[in-house]
């Protein structure tokens, strides 16, 4: 017997541009009785990454899209309230993909333990997550910095970025940020330990990206794409490398943007400096997995690799916090707390 | 002592735009005495190709400009007037980049014997020269075609795409050539073997290709740029590749091409099908250069390649071919027949 009622929030249509409030909806219901071999699990925290607005749109992105009526896909931190799976006892907290609600009936497939002594569990979806290894596989498998080179990553406080940056300082290169506030820019500078960090919204950015960069651009880490992407391109060194994991610069784009066709003009540069541009998602690397968890475990451990979450309260506050996101208006990793976290 | 005249084509200004015949002039001079270990070559072909556009362009492309005054930079098929290095001896025919005169005077560094009774000694700037091993690298080395992959090339009969074609067919790919007549589609089909060609000065263009690429593209061989590349984007495949060597549609442009910003669109491409765009110059292989001269002759004798040259007589037309190159008037390898070639 269950009395509890569970709160989710579904994809009520598919947004034009911006999402809207009026583009989810919440839903709240009973929980269904416990099948054999399941569990009822409870949100601990809800990730929310940028990933989820090209899952809103009809058609395939990276993968299958949510459907409407569907509840938004997530990675969660969750605490196991009741098993009929041998696998998971009653209290175990997992990283699981239960979305955007407070609990969630599955069969525990793909659903990995986390030992909250090694780690705060919400580093699971963080710098220990798909995030952090978004930020190792795609610096060092395809951007591959060497000493010395320099390395430029927007939304330089985000989730990624963060990790891009200190990652590329381990390997001795110099950092050059790019956020949106001169809060986010200190930060990068003083905590995280960047050499430079600029603020695209002022008005010499480009100017002083150039400036921050006196021997040019080996390796761009593109998430965000528009004016920062083209401010990148007449930078780029001979051979340098462009892993692509994100561009949330056009996720709310309905058309293409204005102003002059600059394709030309990164080709122009791919053709004569011979650079490499390559799109990959972290899965692409899911068999390097090991290797990740055990490097950065290290890095935190040593204090050599720091995160800051954003942490905002509640599943009613997620959709404005998911809005806020695609703004650039959150300050490290974003997470919804849905529920309390007793490890802490 | 020798009394022999050379005539060479010289920058005279830097192109804005398509080159003007002001742009070059015509020097005549006596040629120097032979100094310790020098070589007279006679210049038999001068290969034009397009990157020699770049060339004359003020600041670096892929290799510093050709200056105000200087020859005409060129790949060559020389015959040895006279030496006075024991490597060489008169009347050989060596593969050298005397550029575009009728004779040189040279230390014959660089230079490499032909063998005439092998190949005709024209393939040597063509099929088995650098266009040819810019199709061969790139193809096999960055776009990785696999059997049932489809491959489209653009510049679908010239030096390079002719090459990527067949070389892709050989492979097992369904292979979609883009050229600029309908004459140049008949023999992309019925001689090269392309499965599809399209003409891209075609009102129906766009569809014809979607229609050609039923599942979509895997590799596109990029040489062209322009409204080419843009047609492109769209059919591009999860995983797709695109080896970039030229972007001839563009080495005449003076401002950034009207029309919508597509760059957004391709990053989009890039992100969610994980595409992979690489620039490359030939020389980027050259430890590669044997397996492609055994490749290549033993898919020419044995009649799996076939190649076509376009040859124009006499240094005075050079100008003049190497405009209509630009414009894509050479229907096959450029060639200048700059003096007699005995072998034929």
């Amino acid at each position: 017997m269950n009395t509890l009622t569970n709160r989710r929030i579904v994809l009520a249509a598919r947004p034009q541009g911006a999402p809207q409030s009026s583009d989810f909806s919440m839903i709240s219901e009973p929980i269904p009785d416990l099948g054999e071999g399941e569990i009822i699990s409870r949100t601990i925290y809800l990730s929310l990454d940028p990933y989820m607005r090209g899952r809103m749109n009809e058609g395939k992105s990276y993968a299958a899209p949510v459907e409407i009526g569907e509840t938004m896909c997530g990675g969660t931190v969750s605490q196991v309230l009741k098993s009929n799976n041998p696998e998971f006892a009653k209290d175990d907290y997992i990283l699981t993909y239960d979305g955007w609600q407070e609990y969630a009936v599955s069969d525990g497939k793909g659903a990995r333990k986390l030992d909250p002594t090694q780690a705060p569990i919400s580093t699971a979806v963080g710098v220990l997550g798909m995030p952090g290894m978004t930020a190792y596989m795609g610096l060092l498998e395809i951007g591959q910095p060497q000493s010395g080179e320099t390395v430029v990553v927007a939304a330089a406080t985000g989730a990624v970025g963060s990790n891009v940056g200190q990652i590329a300082r381990l390997k001795g290169c110099r950092v050059v940020g790019i956020a949106g506030s001169r809060e986010k820019c200190e930060f990068a500078l003083n905590e995280l330990g960047f050499d430079a960090c600029i603020n695209y919204k002022d008005a010499g950015f480009r100017d002083s990206l150039k400036t921050a960069c006196p021997e040019g651009i080996d390796v761009y880490f593109e998430n965000v794409g528009g004016m920062v992407f083209e401010a990148i391109i007449p930078l780029l060194n001979f051979q340098s490398r462009i892993p692509v994991c994100g561009l949330i610069a056009h996720y709310n784009d309905t058309e293409l943007p204005s102003g002059p066709n600059v394709l030309p003009k990164l080709m122009r540069m791919v053709l004569t400096q011979r650079v490499t541009i390559q799109g990959f998602i972290v899965s692409d690397f899911s068999n390097k997995q090991g290797a990740f968890l055990r490097d950065m475990s290290k890095w935190i451990a040593d204090g050599k690799i720091k995160y800051k979450e954003d942490i905002v309260e509640g599943l009613d506050n997620a959709v404005g916090a998911f809005q806020g996101l695609l703004e650039g208006n959150n300050f490290g990793k974003l997470l919804i707390q849905v529920s309390e976290d007793a490890t802490r």
